[in-house]
């Protein structure tokens, strides 16, 4: 695959100092995230517009059509071109045919969103039990030596506030770690890198700093991910859907505290006394 | 307008009771928030699916047509049919027509998406200029009030989390508090209702407990409220957008804590001594 950048296109800064005044009436120096409405478009016509800090944009927009099931096999892709200046990248598919083929796939108009934000869902719940997820035990001693880990890993969210972030782990490893204004880009960030790495999710862990909604849970059930870790909660309709494809849920994790939601046959609580005081 | 409920279609509640297992090992019970999808029709053909918590749904209905700017004229909406087992809200425009007129309307293909999330960004933010926003002065005192009031204001979210908070404001008083799991329903919710109510949002203050973004921007443009307040902080584009449209930004609200981050001249530090211990 080659990855084209268009000249005279340079990579907006991912985080902009600006003067605010604050409850004393006093100027101060604060750092503020960017926001950029990336344009997807296959084979030159337009999919979708993510708004994105614009960190890891070629794991974004693989990512992105792979978690929504538009294109399945990383050999139909010949290329990606982004070109900052208008705020695009585009999918060159080998067929030339991209965005027809996905309508066809999708058997529904695809989503465009003329100059703003979109996001699509795939209906393809079908084809998340197709692949059964593969549960394994997870420590509760791993688990926080995880979180410990994660708790160095957030540099944009330290410094800016306003994005999320999202983990690839292994264990208590973290393997990827991507931040984004937009809720689900993160994970559809690491989707992409996994695609491209050949990184596969049946032993790992996705964690996020955003809650557990149905969407989450369907992005991690397409890579393949069976626990999911977050800092936040979770709603009713992500752990019914959890609970469906056989995932481990745990929520409100931070410090020693942590909810399982679902999966708890599969905690091994071995820290209980080292851990909490 | 005729707001019709089908038969049969219970609304379904708004949190719900789960047994959670905690780092103790030990069982809890536990409130999470409801999370169902909302299919938007038009004239019995599909709009949007937005993932919503069922509360307010005629107004986020009416909001979201409203703010995307498919319906600028509550007379063109004869009624809304809630059919909470199919999980659709269906109106019924006056001429029968509604969904290509929309198309017509916004020049492009009307966003559809199947049986998930979408969300629509106006491509319109021309039309946002033509109606200048009237700004006013706020006093910090007057803010550290309302600050106040909207602590007691959020039962959903201190009940089982995962939802975002929006109100509307008037002087220290809320007007209008809306909870929802959609990052942007709670603000469409509102300018439905103020849509029905006839309420202007010209010497009025928007509440969230989200992160400023463009999208929340333009939603507060397109409800003509000059003021945004929030508990999080902002993103480059959401502020560009605001100074561009002359609106107020205030970030970091918590407490006794704010950070103007534009509209400075507006904001009047008369609660400094009392306040700030």
């Amino acid at each position: 695959m080659i990855i084209q950048k268009k000249l005279n296109s340079e990579k907006p800064p991912i985080t902009h100092s600006v003067t605010v005044i604050n409850q004393r009436g006093e100027k101060k120096q604060v750092m503020i995230a960017t926001e950029i409405p990336l344009t997807i478009k296959v084979d030159g016509q337009e999919l979708v517009t993510l708004m994105t800090l614009g960190m890891h944009q070629k794991d974004l927009v693989l990512g992105y059509v792979r978690n929504q099931g538009l294109i399945t096999d990383l050999k139909a892709i010949e290329g990606i071109t982004i070109d900052w200046e208008n705020e695009t990248a585009d999918i060159a598919t080998v067929s030339g045919n991209g965005l027809i083929e996905m309508e066809k796939k999708k058997s529904t108009k695809v989503v465009t969103s003329g100059c703003g934000q979109g996001t699509l869902f795939s209906c393809n719940l079908d084809k998340l039990y197709n692949t059964p997820l593969k549960p394994f035990k997870l420590r509760q001693s791993t688990l926080y030596t995880l979180l410990k880990s994660l708790s160095k890993c957030n540099p944009i969210y330290k410094t800016a506030g306003s994005v999320h972030g999202c983990a690839l782990c292994h264990g208590s490893k973290v393997l990827l770690f991507f931040e984004d204004v937009g809720r689900h880009n993160a994970a559809d960030a690491i989707s992409g890198r996994m695609w491209t790495e050949h990184i596969k999710g049946t032993n790992k862990i996705l964690y996020t700093t955003g809650r557990l909604t149905s969407e989450i849970v369907m992005k991690s059930a397409a890579m393949e991910i069976s626990v999911l870790v977050s800092r936040s909660g979770v709603t009713r309709m992500g752990l019914d859907l959890a609970i469906d494809l056989g995932m481990t849920i745990i929520g409100r994790a931070k410090g020693s505290n942590f909810s399982v939601f679902s999966g708890e046959e599969f905690m091994v609580f071995d820290g209980v006394k080292k851990q909490i005081s």
